[in-house]
């Protein structure tokens, strides 16, 4: 509830990250510390047991995200109130959690890497409650935007080059929103229509006029030209709002040959896209581009290859995950100091979920430049460096004594992510380009 | 990024909702500013032009959140600042939207309330750049937060009176999240395992412990042990680590059998509950209840009706929606005031895509207090009151120029929602609550 007489308008409330939380991290931290197992060195991995069905790769992002998330990891005044009043845990651990703060570290994949089944893609380091209360937060963050990116890198193959928006702020929550626009950068596409994406994370942002401008106006002709007097020549002017071979004719009469493009948003596409193409270039518009937006999909992208669009804009599908709206990734416990301080990897057998304990460290394997084998090292001394040709080391840290490394962080890391994901991708075997369904492009072996 | 030496580190960066936005909003603005029609007086309607593929009935969920969110919504100087940088919009547009507030009326669906294809969900009345304005915020909102109602409906109606428990939150965005705990406790999950749903909307909470907290001592017994130390003989221990039957018998030795519950999160769920119920039985646990969580959606609860399942916890299937993750909600514009004051019914014809214009007004009709159909009233004087047993109005006031009505916010609105969507679930045909795939529970009728 708000009370507008007394707080900045503009301020979200204040709300820390504290308790995007499951309730189990903090009954657990109760019971481990009541047992004085809380302090216990361990190791936690995030992974993912499989692929989407038929996926061929998946995307990672959501880790600079998930870094500024950490840093901000504090329980302060009004979630410890919160906690005392639902007797969710004992004072002790209301005392260890006022305190907290992560101090361990954490190595990974980068930001905009493909990964494959058992791919470590993050390995945390630090006592039990330390890294147990982080679970929920970097699920959550890892699997939304990574099943985004996933989707859309498969969009950008699809695209064959050209140009992709992403458009979906509206089908999916709002700051989910803002982080589907940054992973569908990461992934390679060009610009967002989320302003927030703009402002936050740098994503280029772009938006021209919706139906409800035209029909603001009493014909079409008058809404063109405002828009025209607005954003100049070089927009892009809807023109299905009635009948489209009459919103092109209006649209190059409106703002003559050097319209920028125009936007076509229902009917069958890649029929409609060539008839509006002979229709702008017999106007002499020639150099109008088409730009496409009815709940477009990787597939639909493919099928409109040989059509004359130039670029491509994509809502729903893309921050649904594209029939995988969350990637399925996974937050477990490997290893940990045995009393001896020997350390013992762990792993639970539950049927069809066990898990490989142990401390990984993961390769790209390469010949000739081209991926051929996720190598996970299980429990082998660090591999500090390969042969030529031998591969790629895959993990970079990420939180050092518990300090978020900058790199990956803020606009500059979402930038970082984006280049090194073009590097990557250009690394994987051809077949991993196709849309259809099969297997993971490269077999994981453990070492 | 974030600067921990200056700035409360429980706060979230002051972030306000205005900018979770498509551009193309702010650019529309920008042009009917320049082409003196934005204070046109409009109607904008929110509605889905159909259900998910083979789905009988939605339900409306965020209602109260969106509330919140237009009682925040404002371009503060840091909007402003990034506006004006990236020159999105011009002087005079950032002028005006720097004294933006919304000072008209929203009216709509009670939240909770089941809809149908067309169903007006909310009728946003307010000059033009008012109003639109809010779509990409007011859409963000419900299509996500009546996916995730619209699935929890189906589980819970699958679940035949046995408890659910929301515990998705790592398969969705973090903040999404605590919308998703939200949503299923409206249409009657019991409750959530995500703190924060807790805190802000008074959502129930719940849980227990993880694997990682087993496998943090070295064998199960002293794991059960120090969970039962703090969380006492009345806790749900995880019996699936390692050997269900073993960890069955280990579960009850610690415990007694008095113990509360016992979890199960893998393997083929109708043929180990009856086993362990007939363990548990045969230990003298015989009030002892077994949870279950594996990858559930509404078919798999259905399909443990006749197994002896206490209660279920739904979280990946229920936080995206079960295979439909985003409403398919849309936003638009269908009427407008002409130039000589009368108001005109609008609609874009696009194939595929056409919209009924017009101010609308829904009825529930009912037969012997059965649903029978969604009559809407286009462009009719307001429906006030119905005769005994013809049907029930739709609308209620949510919004009266530009103050959201309490009564819909905050907790209480969340109990009120939760309320209403209980009785009105049982309005609806028995044929509606079918999981196969069908037709909508009722026709929707034009009047």
């Amino acid at each position: 509830m708000t009370d507008d007489a007394t707080r900045d308008p503009t301020a979200s409330p204040l709300v820390s990250a504290a308790l995007h939380t499951d309730r189990y991290e903090l009954t657990m931290i109760d019971a481990a510390l009541r047992a004085g197992t809380h302090d216990t060195p361990c190791v936690f991995e995030l992974f993912a047991r499989r692929l989407p069905d038929g996926r061929r790769y998946g995307v990672v992002a959501g880790t600079g995200r998930l870094l500024d998330a950490i840093a901000d990891f504090r329980f302060g005044p009004d979630e410890l109130a919160y906690l005392e009043r639902e007797r969710v845990v004992s004072d002790e651990a209301l005392d260890w959690l006022a305190s907290y703060r992560f101090t361990g570290d954490i190595r990974g994949y980068r930001e905009g890497e493909p990964y494959f089944p058992g791919s470590p893609l993050l390995v945390v380091e630090a006592g039990f409650a330390e890294g147990v209360v982080l679970e929920t937060l970097a699920l959550s963050t890892l699997n939304y935007d990574s099943a985004v990116a996933s989707a859309a890198a498969r969009m950008v193959s699809a695209a064959g080059g050209r140009p992709l928006a992403e458009m979906g702020s509206r089908r999916t929550g709002e700051h989910s929103a803002v982080a589907a626009a940054r992973a569908a950068y990461i992934a390679g596409f060009g610009a967002s229509s989320n302003l927030e994406a703009g402002r936050t994370w740098g994503v280029p942002t772009m938006g021209t006029a919706a139906h409800a401008f035209t029909l603001l106006f009493p014909d079409e002709p008058s809404a063109f030209r405002a828009q025209i007097a607005s954003l100049g020549t070089g927009t892009t002017l809807l023109v299905d709002t009635y009948d489209i071979r009459q919103g092109v004719e209006n649209a190059v009469r409106a703002a003559g040959p050097e319209l920028g493009a125009v936007r076509i948003d229902s009917g069958d596409l890649g029929v409609v896209v060539r008839e509006v193409r002979e229709q702008l270039d017999a106007l002499g518009a020639d150099r109008t581009r088409i730009t496409v937006t009815n709940d477009l999909d990787e597939h639909a992208i493919a099928a409109l290859a040989s059509a004359p669009v130039d670029s491509y804009g994509v809502g729903t599908a893309l921050v649904t995950g594209s029939g995988a709206p969350a990637a399925n990734m996974v937050y477990k416990l490997v290893a940990r100091q045995g009393a001896d301080g020997d350390w013992v990897g762990v792993g639970k057998s539950s049927e069809g979920k066990a898990t490989v304990g142990g401390r990984k460290q993961p390769v790209r394997a390469l010949r000739n430049g081209v991926a051929v084998a996720e190598e996970i090292h299980v429990d082998d001394p660090p591999v500090t460096a390969l042969g030529p040709d031998a591969g790629r080391l895959l993990h970079v840290p990420l939180v050092t004594a518990g300090e978020p490394v900058d790199e990956a962080r803020g606009p500059a890391g979402v930038e970082a992510a984006r280049a090194h994901h073009a590097r990557a991708m250009a690394e994987l075997p051809a077949d991993a380009l196709r849309l259809s369904r099969g297997e993971p492009a490269i077999p994981t072996r453990y070492l």
